[in-house]
């Protein structure tokens, strides 16, 4: 058949209900069917992925690909571990990770920093604060990849430095980690020229007698959608916002960035059946979305 | 992006499985894709409403719409309460509530008896039997509404004044109230011009050796679906069918009208992103149906 | 209305998940829109038929059809029978049954063993081992129907005697019933020429040292699709592939063939509104794609 399969997603949620962000998100990057399935335990997985493997020759198994989603990261990290089980061989499709939006609002945040550093972030200092959270987590990971010097936070330095340990062992590369307590945090932040915050809503991360007295300080983002924003004086749609001594990005700043690089992750899945795009896969794909179009 | 965004509804239904019925004729009406949800409660609405408001730009948010449905009507409203609640400024989307057809249904009911007085029904005297369900209390709201001089009848007055009380809160008029029993029917509607049966099924609310002898009655209408009908005399294909001395309608013959309602409200949902279908809204979009064309 | 309204298919699963799998396929055979639910109950499906039946005029419900399917063929046929008693007169859609795949995999092994005896299997003496199974049963039924001489094998004599018992009474032939054990084996299929195995995954049911002694033989044909195969010598993609003296088809090769049956049967369900494809009406499916082309 010359003509080309009609694009299935299948949208695997591991809460209550599949996320209707993701799934108008999906349309949107464009696909013909959406198949929403919800509360998706890894148990499961095994047969609603053979339904995906062997229900198309394989030059059409590009036309049907899987996003994992749902509240809960840790339970979408297991429903990848288990979606990855089952292929073998050209009997796979591919898989776009993004529980709880964890992975593409990283890339985001990310490629949102290094916009500010003409494209690269290699050798450049940067901390993040509430690096134990999801989202943390894999901002910290991604700066590491990208050659950042990075320090991770955490109100308890023991639990930044299991982070630091986890990423370690991912990328070869281990971050300093910092217990950011009001005493310590000035100290811990010296030098730096990016601040992430990932903490959670509501949660003071850096006040902003602390960060107008870095004067290595360039650039602040801040994650947290719902004010009071973790970083005082940044707000929520700061996009490169002049804020004091250096430019600032909120939430839904860096949001915009985010919705980008979710479509075009999704459109990533049907060029090829073999994609598994996790954090760093995705933000190459932001950083594709920004390089300059070849002469 | 100067293409229209693809419509999108998001069938929020409380009942174990989400409505077939509501699915196919909102299919019909016209969207590209149907998210359906089962067993939605109020709690769970504000993620999912979220997903809507904030996955488009505000131009293109009148082709994502909402449609709340499901068995019953008093969960459907508490989820139309939550929704409202969600939105703000100009970040909302247009939703139509019609939990176990409620709406339309008795939006149907008054539009066919308003077709039976020359588009206007202030004035007329009118009845509701079993006005104390779902579908009687939206009829003798809408009557209400029209200026009909209207009496709502229960098998239990006290019941049928408690609706009174709520029409008259929600409308500034309030409807007379009687009980349908059999000794009292017969003067309770005497002078009626309009009788309208929504009783439970099975359950006759009007014998024809009362409506016989009421020589002002013109319009009897049944909404009862399931033989043995309310109105005795009536049958469910009745539209506008002579019987006696009076034109009769049944549950089938107001059901195309209905059919015609529903699938025009769904239409509106994608013509604006601040639309709230209620009764009063979706009677008249079907006004406007049989509104004659402008010269 | 001139132009045929949205084809949309309502797949009704009896399992946690509704399948991935018969979701694709059914997309590949061509639809517009497919609703899916999952854990249906007898008792849900006359609300869900009769939004079916009511929601689109006469000349328009053959694009309104029933896909029953799941892991359990008996909750599936109970969902059918379910379907079956809503329906009345014209006011009904066609259903295609096909839980755990077995009707299209039965349908296909016996089109495959078909095809081996020139299009015809009259008088042919054939036998199924496994035969007392969702997908032997249905085995043992259409070759019944098709003529064939048949002889059903189970490792419980009593169990294999039951199914024919059910067999005569829904086709009025009364297959032979033999006990599958390793002494009885060689003698119960003494002049056989085809041997279908339908038998549990990971279980022996036919030893090359017995069939290779069946001089008579001529075709092998082996359901499972997880190695080892039933059928010792068999390979999973046999497909008319010559095996000592015999033909034989593996679980892959006969994949092809039902992959057709099922997907035309999908575009039969909207050729009309009234078909009901069960084993039989899929048999014949498969042997109409098998027809010459008229001259």
């Amino acid at each position: 058949m010359a003509d080309a399969k009609p694009r299935i997603l299948i949208q695997l949620d591991t809460s209550p209900h599949a996320s209707v962000f993701d799934a108008v998100t999906a349309i949107d990057a464009g696909l013909d069917h959406l198949l929403q399935y919800r509360e998706v335990q890894p148990d499961q997985v095994r047969d609603l992925i053979h339904g995906a493997m062997f229900t198309r020759g394989p030059g059409d198994l590009k036309s049907t690909a899987v996003f994992i989603g749902g509240a809960s990261v840790d339970a979408g990290e297991a429903l990848l571990e288990a979606v990855k089980k089952v292929f073998f061989g050209p009997f796979r499709v591919s898989v776009l990770f993004d529980s709880s939006g964890a992975n593409t609002t990283a890339a985001a945040a990310v490629l949102a920093a290094t916009r500010e550093f003409e494209g690269a972030l290699a050798g450049v200092p940067a901390a993040v604060l509430g690096a134990t959270g999801p989202v943390g987590r894999r901002v910290a990971r991604l700066l590491c990849r990208q050659g950042a010097v990075t320090r991770i936070g955490s109100r308890e330095l023991e639990r930044a430095s299991q982070v630091a340990d986890s990423i370690q062992a991912q990328t070869g590369v281990r971050p300093a980690s910092f217990a950011s307590t009001t005493t310590t945090l000035a100290a811990a932040l010296d030098g730096v020229q990016i601040v992430i915050s990932a903490g959670a809503a509501c949660a003071r991360t850096l006040p902003d007698e602390v960060w107008t007295k870095l004067p290595a300080l360039k650039v602040l983002i801040d994650l947290n959608a719902v004010p009071p924003l973790g970083i005082e004086g940044v707000e929520v749609a700061d996009r490169s916002t002049p804020r004091g001594h250096v430019r600032a990005w909120g939430a839904i700043g860096v949001g915009g960035l985010k919705m980008k690089i979710h479509k075009q992750a999704v459109r990533t899945l049907f060029a090829s059946n073999d994609a598994i795009l996790d954090a760093e896969e995705i933000l190459a794909i932001g950083q594709a979305i920004d390089a300059p179009a070849p002469p």
